[in-house]
């Protein structure tokens, strides 16, 4: 590498999900020269069908693609899925950032750009149903390039609607499992019973904040404890008692969603904890947080009060992934890009 | 009891839920002379406020009330919650007709009528959460009048929204535990990306209907099978399978609604069935299911697969509970119900 590629554009990245799009411009050595978003995730576009996905994408990246030369582009996430721009069938694990960059697919904008597209993951267990993700293994693969000594073997957990828990060896994917959490907790406390006593987001405060974030704390915890000593079947019947507890004057309504976050959250560290002492039964890998730091916040918090301290919680990891599927398929020139790869 | 008694009207019984309002005229034995319903559940009344009981209340039994001599009243279900017409508040287990009548509460209606209001029933185990019914209460002193060889011991499955599994000893409710089963399958169905794959209820027959009968059988023993082998906190990810199973097209789209409905039946069976097992470890009791027909049928087949036959199926027991309800209250008098109570 040479001064003179920092600082120049060299790819523009696309991370392009369900609700939103993100677009990086890059130069040669994975730097983020610049940063925009755009509401336009691929259920929300400008315009019905495939012009939809043209108006986004020349809305973001317009003037990025009328430099001097023109830019390779990259998008990763939903934006290859079925209902996507093109389809990018899933890559079976173990899967890197080559297999990815091997099984892309081609899409080309209506003003002649050329954009290569990666595929999701699927992982399909002899002992299980099939996972897939799409969006998540860019993410990972950003991640272990940032992180190169996490990359021969660790746990990475990605908390959100649908949280993953994937498997690591030898720098690729080599399994993984998502569960519903997020998505569980959304839809039960708008359209389900368990949200009627919960207060809406218009009242008021029911008591001072400290005190407010001690209940609210405890009941999270309570949820967690709930989880944790559960037996196998448990939680249609443990979700109840977010209503009973109310309903008992057992808990305040403020502090019943967070009874509800930390049943669910229990529920998912339960089973991943499990798989994790299955999987490394001499000794726990490295465990890493990759997501929304609020929500990372909140699962280390849970998996402290586990036992399971985590390792590291991990920023967005999408740019430096996206980059190194650009690199894998040779869109970035190897000169530029020998010491980021 | 005299052939006077007989086809006398003696007691309007009122079933009264979320829903619907079902009304009973019987005579002094018990037997319904007329049956009646609306569809003004406590969240359906025909006006807001209590008038909104009154109007429900005369519009299905105005006429059943200017017979002759006035009628004593009765009611159960929801009638009785914090959003019902009057509060009966929950009286604890060990719980039975008698201990329904000591805690039920009066309702006057605009008319004059007096109206008897049974209270729901409190579970409040020392090692878990609180658990609450109002209305199956009713239901099972009706089961237990109709059937008084197992009113000493029986286990008794309640299907629907929120599945009840209530134990009985010595003709009283001991305990009991809520599956909020039916509601998890709805609002995952209705709300949650799981839906997505899902045919709508006007899609058109996607193959012959002996055919698609065997692939939803198969599914939905396929969830049961998934439930059945399930370890602690697995349900969230257990979910996703829904949707991937739809997504690499191992099952049919009309198949998909099947194994989720499996897999919670499964996750309802597998808990309850271990409770079972702890609560009568050296023999198991009369297992009674009462609810909707066509649920307790889809319940007994998954009871079978697991190898836990059903000892009945029994039908609409809510009329012949109310008046054990109003017996063992002192409004029918002790001459025309010695044999029914």
């Amino acid at each position: 590498m040479t001064d003179h590629d920092h600082d120049r554009p060299a790819l523009i990245a696309l991370d392009w999900g369900t609700s939103s799009l993100r677009g990086f411009l890059m130069d040669g050595a994975g730097r983020i020269l610049a940063e925009r978003s755009s509401p336009h995730g691929i259920q929300h576009l400008p315009k019905p069908g495939p012009a939809g996905f043209d108006a986004a994408f020349t809305a973001l990246c317009g003037d990025w693609l009328s430099v001097g030369r023109a830019l390779p582009v990259v998008a990763g996430g939903m934006v290859g899925s079925a209902q996507g721009w093109v389809e990018a069938p899933y890559v079976p694990c173990p899967a890197d950032a080559r297999s990815l960059a091997d099984r892309a697919a081609w899409v080309e904008s209506a003003d002649g750009t050329r954009i290569l597209i990666a595929p999701g993951v699927l992982h399909d267990p002899a002992d299980g149903a099939p996972d897939v993700m799409r969006g998540e293994e860019v993410q990972i693969a950003g991640a272990l390039a940032e992180n190169p000594d996490w990359a021969a073997n660790a746990c990475v957990a990605m908390p959100g609607t649908h949280s993953k828990w994937v498997r690591i060896a030898d720098g690729r994917i080599t399994g993984f499992a998502t569960h519903m959490t997020g998505e569980l907790f959304a839809v039960l406390k708008t359209h389900s019973l368990l949200g009627r006593l919960m207060p809406g987001p218009d009242a008021p405060p029911a008591r001072a904040e400290d005190e407010a974030a001690a209940f609210t704390a405890a009941a999270f915890t309570m949820g967690l404890d709930a989880a944790r000593t559960s037996e196998p079947g448990a939680l249609p019947h443990q979700l109840f008692a977010t209503r009973t507890l109310g309903l008992t004057r057992r808990l305040p309504p403020e502090a019943l969603s967070h009874y509800l976050s930390g049943l669910l959250i229990g529920h998912e560290l339960t089973a991943s904890l499990a798989m994790m002492r299955r999987v490394w039964p001499d000794r726990a890998p490295p465990l890493l947080l990759i997501g929304d730091a609020g929500l990372c916040r909140r699962y280390a918090r849970a998996l402290d009060h586990f036992g399971t301290p985590v390792t590291a919680q991990l920023g967005n990891t999408a740019p430096r992934g996206l980059f190194q599927f650009a690199a894998a398929a040779g869109l970035i020139a190897p000169s530029t890009h020998t010491d980021a790869a």
